[in-house]
């Protein structure tokens, strides 16, 4: 089988593998749940929080929408399973994790003042700053009570519920830590390809790392299968990011199908432009010099990207970064084989790993 | 016995009592360890916290200082010797109540568009507002986080350290369902008086409530213990609040000794004018209408407040919220009827109060 993108699979995708259905499941058993969290919230919160989740339009109209891939759940309900217990005892940590992913979304937008999430207008945008603040605020601390509940009702015993807890209060630590680096690196023109790791390892990683380990953990798994489970979340997680921050250069806009440059034109500190700067060659070298420039900034003609671009690849920095992706998809199929499970349990992992990491665009 | 101020005391306050001890007792176990937890957040993300906390200036130098009342250790502490253990085991939950309470200001300070607390600029002003929202996040998590740690120190029981975390999580939703409703409150000329204690139920409440049951919960009390020390807590908030919209109005300022009318100036929808407009004589259907009359709003002069509050006064406003923080203050004592402690621990319970409702300005 031919690899779907240029960024290469690591292995033969098992075509036969449901992925769609893992993905419809976990949105079947989670949406419900989310939902009536999110209702829990006093009014306008409760609204603000549709409109971000794609639930309703900016006049309350409910839209007709599947909300996303929701990866995170699917993966949640996975890790249950993989220690032998029913799916549905991962569905707390699956709505746990999407309130924690939204949290970060809605505040991450505000303070980057981004102004479109998925072709939509961000909930700052329409509802102002402090609904933005408040509503983060509010799914985030939902994001615990979730967890706490499973105890209440039974789906988890008291002190697995509260490991989860300790996993997402952890989670929730890490992506802010993790958005305090991005922040502190728009201050900087170079940042090194440790600190871009590190920052990914908290802005991506940690979130997957944690929807690959809460259903485990709701299900009485150990420490062991729980770390290798997050092990495995957290290197899918830098893997995808690695694609990310490729197509973010060289990936094709939906309308011309020509490398649109984004990051460069953003100047974002991407791995491929960290690595193609440690390399150290010539390339590299005039590379630094551009970047140390400040003239011109953010006035660069699709010309100029496209040399910039050609300087990063020849500096090493695409095929570096390539190499980084397959490198990490491979980890994290390796953290698998730690954990007894069932064939076809490990095969969904590995599905889910395959269609989160390889992508077009 | 004289009391205090004009807002009357319901008893003969225990003045042999040692409150500023009880206060010193609170700071110094709860401090060392709340500094700690700070120092737990990345770079730059500590600074901005210990320039919140007043530990620092903006310039990074060290600010002697006492860090302010500390009521709210002091109470934690003072929960845990309630149920027969020793104050030590309250740390966490003093130190998690003040995580949130910060959480909520650096939030809130942000949001309401505050320049100034506590004669300092906010933080938001200083370090700009994406600091100040990922430090709130930061700051939230961590309280969460110190009471998952007493159960692995083994201050407290696993179950036991859970149900604190309920408690915490429980109220922050509190706390940010009361900024929702004051926010909303912006938006309109008139608010009940249901939803302005309701409103201060949330923001003022709900933590006092929460730090006077907290270190009893880590304890190990049961149910009934707990809620009845969080009815004190709640009781006690409201009779503060009660006082703090008085002194709102007609509290005196520093320089000149005369009443300052600021709240009347901001046109906040306190008690006295809820209240005040919920009477219906002559006097609130006069206030009812110069409120609902948009024209020089915020323009109002010295006279025309001193007029506002006198039509207050004379619909009674004044009156009945000196009435409601007696009764607030009164039903806080009786909760404590219901918990079986040493008189010493009821006596400091009591002037803890004393000391946080009676205040001159």
């Amino acid at each position: 089988m031919e690899p779907r993108s240029g960024t290469g699979s690591v292995q033969d995708a098992p075509a036969a593998l449901p992925v769609p259905e893992l993905l419809a499941r976990g949105r079947a058993l989670c949406t419900p749940p989310l939902r009536a969290a999110v209702a829990r919230l006093a009014a306008p919160m409760d609204t603000v929080a549709a409109y971000h989740f794609g639930w309703i339009d900016r006049d309350g109209t409910p839209v007709a929408g599947d909300g996303g891939k929701a990866v995170r759940p699917a993966l949640a309900l996975l890790s249950a399973e993989a220690v032998g217990a029913p799916a549905q005892v991962g569905v707390p940590g699956g709505v746990s994790v999407e309130l924690v992913h939204n949290f970060s979304l809605l505040h991450d937008d505000l303070m980057d003042g981004d102004e479109t999430r998925r072709h939509r207008a961000t909930a700052w945008t329409v509802f102002g700053p402090a609904q933005a603040i408040l509503v983060g605020d509010g799914l985030a601390a939902l994001g615990t009570e979730v967890l706490l509940d499973a105890a209440v009702t039974g789906i988890a015993s008291a002190a697995d519920a509260a490991r989860a807890v300790r996993l997402i209060t952890t989670t929730t630590r890490q992506l802010i830590d993790g958005q305090a680096k991005d922040l502190s690196f728009e201050h900087r023109d170079v940042v090194t390809v440790e600190e871009c790791l590190d920052m990914e390892a908290g802005k991506t990683g940690a979130l997957l790392a944690a929807a690959s380990a809460i259903g485990a953990v709701l299900a009485g798994a150990d420490d062991r299968v729980s770390d290798a489970l997050q092990r495995y979340g957290m290197h899918v997680g830098l893997a995808f990011q690695a694609v990310d921050d490729l197509l973010g250069i060289w990936g094709a806009t939906e309308v011309t199908g020509k490398p649109h440059w984004g990051d460069l034109r953003q100047r974002k500190k991407s791995l491929p432009v960290a690595a193609a700067l440690a390399e150290g060659g010539a390339a590299s070298r005039r590379l630094a010099a551009e970047l140390a420039d400040p003239s011109g900034r953010g006035e660069e003609g699709e010309d100029q990207l496209a040399a910039r671009a050609a300087l990063i690849e020849q500096a090493g920095g695409r095929a570096w970064t390539q190499q980084e992706a397959r490198r990490q998809h491979r980890t994290a199929l390796a953290a698998l084989d730690e954990v007894p499970m069932t064939d076809e349990v490990r095969q969904r992992f590995v599905a889910l790993a395959e269609f989160v990491v390889v992508r077009e665009r």
